[in-house]
Parts: structure tokens; C-alpha cells; sequence
């Protein structure tokens, strides 16, 4: 194998205070030096599995051909859970089989690309010494690393085809209206549905409702309204969200996961 | 253009918990896969194009030249503001025109350099997809890839000569006083002042007033103080600054941004 | 001196706010273009040498040989005392001379490796501007990448062989128990102990004590006890650390460092 350039990205939920994620950097130029690292997040709430594969497909899909994605939020560390990798299209996952693959499989898929899992089982791409508490260095890291230096995904365990994948709530259309969800909250406290754009296109929008908080109509822009208004716009990831201008809509509302949203269209 | 090493750095009031800055990073290596990208800071506070542009100007004056700086603090973002780069002596610049740049480009033209400005009107140099809210990523990002990859300035759209400068408060002079502000509250609680060095040079300093409290005279290094005792020095950007020893000034004094500071020399 | 990869690692007390770690990148960069940098962490508690030294070694030990450390907590910055480069076996250490090398060294010289100090005198490889204040920038940011080019230690300034060391909680063992210490506590909220895997090896674990809270025999994994449970478990660098399952150990014993954590052997 030659040395090569090749990009990989971390999500965790380790924080940046302990050092944990630069012991992850450490192995992975041991093995791989060429490699450029960015970090998604560290950020992920401890254990929140579903917002880790929530972020990293929608962040990691950014990234060029190729790139190995190494996420992990791991609740399940030390026990029987699989460790794994994965091609999900154009992308590497490095991760624990625990649903964190979840939005990324998803998202090859509705691109009509193929997924394929291995259960790293060949322990000659992980450390020597492995921790029962830290197979982000000791197992994610390295088989990142060795998938940059070119290894095949094949090599580093036995394929297996039943992967977990996350229960994702269902957005559900009635008639005139739509029923989603509050998907993730943002560092603005911005709310993020799961009400894809292409549900609204070619409609008209006549009120879009946040329990008894009424948003209206779609804007196009933050600059459309005044400070301090409510305003429900398509984001940057082609998703409803829902906003203060200049303020914390999440902390207003006392916004949390899971709460629904509803869009009423107009009366034909 | 050939592949080649570059330097650019990030400042944003994204955060980093949102995979927002990832975004970023991963567009930019599709592009230009050889550049080293450092985080100047995440945590500019939420739209404070002041503060943004005042670290900009300090962090990035000591990058390599030809660095490419990409900052994000955009509160007009979807609306009419331009999108801009710019080369301000020997470095780079790229993002909204609001004020950003400001510090920046007065540090180039104090050092008798010259400004040069382009309107981003050239969407060649963009993601295909421009959504009306994460310009970072989808036009400032690409196109400070491209800077890196060799691309002139001129390529990126029609030059302009009226970017829209922040009105920086003035130190003033009078008799045996100057009179200056906080300009920037740090990690520490150090209060960046604007009084440069150079204009306490050569005179005998009696006292340093923030408000009610007298700082004394300048000292050299904390070392020369207590712990616990106010002290005043020149900072390692050559400015008046007001601490405590091993404490946090800001908050033990309240202040805030844009507080006066009165330096008052001794009679001749 | 040819151009050549190379990796360097960052530790501070600066936080990632004001653009501190920024600045020193640049100036890396400037002198070493091809060096890879990763940040250990800015968020060493302000000042906390013991937690910077600790945090260092630990991480640090995972980096390809050859990497070169450039540490930053220095209440004694703008005193006299030493600005400090040392070989470490297979690591640089750049730094202040005031106890941040402890752990690192210790590490080196346990696996039977020598240590290395040079006093740095040498302003030819410091920025030409030297500031009181942040020598991070100034001298150890430009030293690192000095040595990441291949500059010989030698030449950085003069060998000493004082260098200061702190004064490391030692751990006893008395008849049938071992009393230690609780020496970090991480983002978690997990309690590390200074109790090296190898003093309980071979022996029959009866109780874990911090404090009046039992923490039982020690586990494998997490998975072994139920969600709220305390757990005493090796950590990750080997260590026995204090855990609760899915919860913050730390917040709730109001546990800090130094507390006594005592381990109860099984009478023969």
C-alpha cells in the first residue's frame, strides 16, 4: 500500500475537555499520516445515538469520495454490540452496530447507491492492547486509518447484512395538512423538522403550527422579517425548520426532540 | 491548476456542535484536497460582526502569506448584502459584506498595503445548490477553496470599491489623559483595550482607570503582582489590558464591551 | 533542511474562544507548512499545571514517534521562569519549565527511555517579537515547528538537567488494602484514579471505597450493571476509575481531586 491523501472525519460524544479525541488522532496518523482529520462534532448529547447518525449524515455527506466517516457514540462499549464498518455509497462508516449507521445507509440508499456492513472481527487492523471502554481508539480509530491507507473493506471482518438501523419517526400527510416532527435543535435553537422540502413544493402553505404557536407561512430569508418574529423557512439541508429572528426559538418555546409540527396547506 | 499546499482558516459564530463547521471543511477539500485548514474560533457571540472582525485581524495577521481567511458572522445572510472576497495585502479574505472585514483590511492599509474587493458574483466558484442560509458553505467555502487552488481574484466576480467598513471607535488625546474603550472581553476575563502600545511609549504613566477602579501604573509581567491584584500591561498584541492575577477581571468588574478606559500620565 | 510531514500536538489552558490557538498555528505553519496539528485540549482549569502534565502524557503517548508536543499552562509566563524544549524517548516536549513535563517524562523513563532538556536560549528560532504574555505563540509555537523541520534539540539552547518535576501522589499499599487517589475527573464526570490495573492484578477485589460509597468488586464493562449503578472498573490507559451507568459520578459524590479512593482485598 502506498502512502496517499485521504480525509476522515470523527463525531462523538467525548467533549474536547479529556484529550480522548486527540489520542484518536494520534493512532490514526501512526497509521495513516497523509490523512487531513476534521472533526463533526464532539458535541453529540452523552448516549444519543439517534442525533449522532442525525448529524453525521447530514455533515458527512459534504465530504469528498471516499472519506471514512468514524463515529462514536457507544452506550453499548464492552458489551456484545458489533463493532463495524461499512460503504454507503461514496462513503466509509467506522462505528458501533448500534443504529448510528442509521441516516447515512438511508441517505446511499434513497440515492440508489448500496450499502455493505462487515463485523470487524480481524483484529490484525486494531490496536495490540483493547480497552473495554474505548473502542474509539483502540478498534474505530485504527480501522479508519488502515481504510485510508487503501485496505479493503473485505479484509477487516466477515460481511454481514442485518445491521441495526434506528426506528425514524414517520412524517405522515392527512388531507390538507402534514404532521412531522422536531428532529434536532441547533447551537442557534433553531428547530429542525423532518418535513422535507419537496412535501411543500408546489403547494401553498397557509399556517404552519408549532403546538399552539403559529409560524404562517413559508419565508424565504431571515431578512423577509423583523427581529423577534417567528419565521419557518427551508434550511440549508432542504428541511422545514423553525426560527426567532436574532433569537433562541428553542428555549422560547421550550422546544424538545419529538415534538410534533404541523403544516396546513390552503383549500384548493 | 496544479494541487498544491495552502492555508486557510475558519472563523464563524457557528459553534461546534452542530457539524456546521464540518460542512464547511469537507466542501473545501472536495476542492482543494491539499489545505491545511485551521478553526481561528467557532464562538464569536451570535452576529457580533465587531467582535468577529477584531479576531480576524489579530489571529490571522500571523498566518503564512497567501492564507485564505473564510468568516462567517452573518446576520444579513439571504438577504441583498453581497457576498465578497478580497485581498488585503497579503492575505485573503471571504465572506459577507458587512463589516467583516474591517480590521483586516485598516491592519494592510496601515502597513502600506493596498485592498483590493470582489463582488461573488461568479457561480462557478459555488455549490450548485445555494440555500438562503448557510452562505458559509455554500459560497464562502467553495470559493476560499479555490483561492487556495490558485484561482485570481478577479475570476470570482467584479471587483468593488465601497465594502461596507465598521465605524471603530476613536482613542482620543487630551492634555494628560487618553481615553479608550474595552474593545474585547477574553476566556481569562482579561478587557482588551483599544490604547496601543505605542501611544503610552515614552511617557510616565500615573494611573489606569476602568470606571471607579484604579489598575496603577503598567507592569511588565503578572509576575510583578499578587495573586489577586489588579495589573495592567501591554498584551501580546500590543495593546493596553486589564486583568487580575489569577483571576477574571471581567466579571469581578462587570464590563462590558465599549466600557471607557482613561489612562492619565504624570505631570512634567 | 528539507520540507517533511510532520506531527505536532497542542495542549493549553487557552480555551478556543479568542482566537489564542489560532495565532499559534499560523506561526507553525509559517515555519513548518507540512506539519500536521492536532488539539489535546484547550481546556485545561486555567493554570492547572498537575492537570495539564497529566492530561499530556496520556494522550500524547498515543502519537507517531517523533511528534512534538507544545504545551501551554503557564502562570509563570513573564517571569524567569525557563522556557523549555526536552526529548522525552520517542516524543518533544515544548513548553514552560514548571512541572507540565512530570508525567511525560515519568512515562519515558518507566519504559526505560532517556530524557533530554534544553533550556531555550536560542532567540535565532523564536518570532522576533517577544510578548510578556504569551509565549505559546511567541517561543513555543515557533520552537515546535522548528523541531517538526528538523532542527537538533541541541541547537534550541543550552542542555540543563534540573528541570522541574512535580510532586505525584504516591500511591501505598498497606497489609490487605491500597489507598490512592482520585487523580482527573473527565467530561463524564468519571472519576480516574492514580491506581495502576497491575496493583490489582492477580488479587481478589473485595470492595472499592471513595469515601462512604462501596463501588463493589470491579466490573469488565458497563454492561455488566444496570443504568445508575456504581461501577469501578479499569479505564482505558489502565487505570481503576469510578463510574456511575449513564450518570455523572463526579457531580454526584461532589467527588474532587485528591480524594482518597481505597481498595479492600479479599483476606487469603
Amino acid at each position: 500500500l502506498e502512502r496517499r491523501l485521504a480525509f476522515l472525519s470523527l463525531l462523538t460524544d467525548f467533549g474536547i475537555e479529556d484529550g480522548y479525541v486527540g489520542a484518536m488522532k494520534g493512532v490514526i496518523w501512526q497509521i495513516a499520516p497523509d490523512t487531513q482529520i476534521a472533526d463533526l462534532t464532539h458535541h453529540i448529547p452523552p448516549q444519543d445515538v439517534f442525533t449522532g447518525s442525525y448529524l453525521l449524515a447530514r455533515s458527512g455527506s459534504y465530504f469528498p469520495q471516499g472519506t471514512v466517516h468514524v463515529a462514536v457514540v457507544d452506550p453499548g462499549v464492552g458489551t456484545a454490540r458489533r463493532p463495524m464498518a461499512a460503504k454507503l455509497g461514496k462513503f466509509y462508516f467506522v462505528g458501533p452496530d448500534n443504529g448510528l449507521v442509521t441516516f447515512m445507509a438511508q441517505m446511499a440508499l434513497n440515492q440508489g447507491e448500496t450499502c455493505r456492513y462487515v463485523h470487524l472481527t480481524n483484529k490484525a487492523y486494531w490496536l495490540e492492547q483493547i480497552s473495554h471502554v474505548f473502542h474509539g481508539r483502540d478498534i474505530f480509530a485504527p480501522v479508519g486509518a488502515h481504510l485510508c491507507r487503501g485496505v479493503a473493506l473485505e479484509e477487516l471482518g466477515e460481511m454481514m447484512d442485518d445491521p441495526i438501523l434506528l426506528d425514524i419517526p414517520q412524517v405522515q400527510q392527512q388531507g390538507q395538512s402534514i404532521l412531522g416532527h422536531v428532529i434536532q435543535i441547533d447551537h442557534f435553537g433553531n428547530l429542525t423538522t423532518d418535513i422535507p422540502a419537496h412535501m411543500l413544493a408546489g403547494k401553498h402553505v397557509a399556517n404552519i403550527l408549532y403546538q399552539t404557536t403559529n409560524f404562517g407561512r413559508l419565508a424565504q430569508s431571515f431578512g423577509e422579517k423583523a427581529v423577534g418574529d417567528w419565521v419557518a423557512m427551508i434550511d440549508s439541508f432542504n428541511y422545514l425548520s423553525l426560527s426567532i429572528v436574532n433569537g433562541n426559538a428553542a428555549s422560547t418555546l421550550h422546544a424538545q426532540f419529538g415534538d410534533p409540527v404541523e403544516v396546513i396547506f390552503e383549500k384548493a
